[in-house]
């Protein structure tokens, strides 16, 4: 029997696309890295027609790739070449189906984008915490499946800390009910915490129950001069026990990253010109008010931030003084990305490190890379507070990039042998996919390894779920 | 050859006990409702020394019984009647081996008591948040075995949310090594969150990286009184949404309880008389000041509940002036167990709902229960931040109590059932262990019985590790 006539029957013409020209958007990843092939996009409208068509492929043996916004930077949504894939994508299953404002959750379907996701705590008086750059764009599924990071992880966590429950279609299309707002849950196994950042290889997430926060009220955002990431450790400590939790991000930016910005974007002002380092710190907190004493948040960072420079542990400060100095403080942070993106091609690496460890591995890999490929230049950015760097190697001579890039299993060594000699992470938030599958026998012990293979057998004993991702081929 | 021989010849006489008086202590659960047979109880002195043992018991076929600070409620711990069970205490593995102050971590072994965990944060000026009755005698390795609550995870989450890395002896003698102090790490499968809960039923948790806090500095404590759960559910999300994270417990109590409180207490001070429910609820805060403004915390809190109480929503309130009235307040709450202990046995449940269910269910259940059980007392308290009730069943007559105790499985079915209807969950925060084993198949479902046996027997194949406990005999 033919498995798409198969779908189509069960699901509808309309739910699966096979025409090429409609297949080829689905078939590229967002970077457009790695292209795969599909028998079939199938698009579903339920939990029950995910599992119909999970018992469907199941039955045929087919693999089963799950997609939701596409926008994932390792490859993990793109089907394999020339395998018997399907494309099982999330869109239709977009919808909010309820906020539970006592409780503090949400439950959405996995398709739902996570821009509508906030959108919809923020209209319940709630703050869905998840924030990153492809949100207007990225799913909760997808989210979920790649335990998404982004700027506020430092206060709220990782996608993991805010999903409290979830639903998922497992390989053999029966249906793990795991969809509790709970808050404590000891009977058993945690068994969701399996899916999250599993991409897509135990199962299709459908549904999950998502955590609130109280909406901040009240904002502070600065722009901080530092010496260098060890001053950037200390100003950080100083700022975690003297406003905890309301610190909400603190991003760190080096000078050659900073010079690439203000190049490719002139418009843009320095807040602090000349500074060997910089960070955009910001701070929140909810409504208690000011006290008798009027002084808002933004005052009270103002008079920390100047004894930090008094003190000399902070080269200098700004502090945005109004909504739109704010805004167009992270407005640099946000086109970082974009202004090293037209500076041409970099060997990127997204690594984490103990936050104690940033030091030492940003002074050790740089020098280590320096002595191997001269005229080398590292563009390190990324979130401090939790020990998170996007770390982007280039030569520093435009005309000798493309030997540099040649050199990029050699240049990945160092750096990645920096990170695991101080208990590092080789993927801090964008996963494994096909982008470092190969690399993770070398940065994983034969143990972990090995669990997970038993794991993934345990759960998907037909191997169909997203295969040659992640652990590899079985 | 002998086992008990082979594990005295590798970890030496003393670290093996076989004299069946030394072993009685051990065979005995806190609350001594089960007891068990071991060959012997073997205390390693280091991970090197744990594999050792599981290997020679693996080898041997015995089973192994991890036991920490043996105060578990469930029977976790104790090994079963007539088996060939070999303990094995971590006692001996009580180090706490580095604070990493920059990194906000610290890094204990297993056997580690909590109060000593959260000692040698202090001493470093950070908290370790987990906080529980039996923090003087339990340790690390069962907060993980078991993800130990407590009154502060309505701020701080549960011992989950306390562990970014652990190491662990897998059931054929092998290390798994994911003793990493990282915030993001997303290289496959986060394999901690298997163990965190998993009762001793997948390895031997020997060393952690525990998260620390920055130490509160300020405190505010107090006693509110309220007409109902309801009222009680509106005025933690109000006191959530005016102070965020600060809210850093919400303890609630029943009219019935505070009754058995004084009763057992006559010295005790009820400090609203009279009320229908009551709730402790305590705030705290880091150096910068109260509210984000800088008066102090109790101040701003004094205002915000003057206005509940103004507002209807509460019918009053009382805050501790002092630390001393902050104690007494907080001496109460943690009274209530030893109370209800002084007054007789009850029928225990430990059970957890969405917050915005616990008013329904108190009504539903209770009205159910007294339907069944005409003359039946509930006794309901607990940590209503977490949707978490310790919800104890007697009768009102003392002369009557001996006959409803024959009826514990009608009662537990009658409140089991209530919260399954809500999404609820039948072990909040003491898991499962031997105490609730056989009740799982009811409140689970069988995709996520199976589901965990299936990781089970793809973690411990040979089935050594704490048999017959959280999923039952396989």
């Amino acid at each position: 029997v033919n498995l798409v006539a198969a779908l189509r029957a069960r699901l509808g013409e309309v739910a699966v696309l096979s025409d090429a020209t409609d297949l080829a958007p689905f078939l590229v990843d967002w970077r457009g890295r790695y292209r795969g092939d599909a028998l079939a996009l199938v698009q579903p409208a339920s939990t029950d027609e995910v599992a119909a068509a999970v018992t469907l492929c199941a039955e045929a043996g087919a693999s089963i790739v799950a997609q939701g916004g596409n926008t994932g930077l390792c490859g993990g949504a793109t089907p394999a070449v020339g395998g018997r894939s399907v494309i099982l994508s999330l869109r239709r299953m977009n919808r909010v189906l309820a906020v539970d404002r006592d409780n503090n959750t949400m439950t959405v379907e996995a398709g739902c984008l996570l821009a509508d996701a906030q959108a919809a705590a923020h209209a319940a008086d709630r703050l869905f915490a998840l924030s990153l750059a492809a949100e207007g764009s990225c799913t909760i599924g997808g989210n979920i499946a790649t335990n998404a990071g982004g700027v506020h992880v430092v206060r709220y966590g990782t996608m993991r800390d805010l999903v409290l429950g979830l639903e998922a279609v497992l390989p053999d299309g029966r249906v793990f009910d795991g969809l509790r707002g709970l808050r404590k849950d000891n009977t058993g196994y945690d068994l969701k915490q399996l899916f999250i950042g599993s991409e897509g290889t135990l199962g299709v997430v459908t549904r999950a129950v998502l955590k609130l926060h109280p909406l901040p009220t009240r904002r502070a955002v600065a722009w901080l001069g530092l010496a260098s990431p060890a001053a950037a450790v200390g100003v950080l400590g100083e700022l975690q026990s003297a406003f905890g939790p309301r610190l909400a991000a603190f991003e760190l930016l080096s000078r050659p990253v900073l010079d690439v910005l203000f190049r490719q974007f002139p418009e843009a002002r320095d807040p602090l010109p000349g500074m060997a380092w910089a960070a955009l710190v910001e701070f929140e907190d909810v409504g208690v008010g000011a006290g008798p004493a009027g002084e808002p948040l933004v005052a009270a960072v103002e008079s920390r931030l100047n004894a930090l420079v008094e003190a000399g542990r902070l080269d200098d400060a700004v502090i945005a003084q109004t909504h739109t100095q704010a805004e167009r403080l992270w407005w640099l942070r946000e086109h970082v990305p974009e202004a090293e993106k037209r500076e041409g091609v970099a060997i990127k690496h997204d690594i984490a490190l103990p936050v104690s460890s940033v030091p030492d591995f940003v002074e050790s890999a740089g020098a280590a890379l320096q002595q191997a490929f001269p005229g080398c230049e590292v563009l390190a950015f990324g979130h401090l507070g939790d020990g998170n760097l996007h770390y982007n190697v280039r030569h520093g001579d435009p005309a000798h990039n493309p030997a540099l890039l040649l050199q990029q299993d050699a240049v990945n060594r160092i750096v990645y042998d920096h990170v695991k000699a101080r208990g590092g992470s080789i993927s801090a938030e964008h996963g494994i996919g096909q982008l470092k599958r190969d690399l993770l026998p070398d940065y994983k012990s034969a143990v972990e390894i090995q669990l997970m293979q038993r794991i993934r057998a345990a759960v998907d004993p037909q191997g169909i779920m997203n295969p040659g991702k992640l652990t590899g081929p079985r």
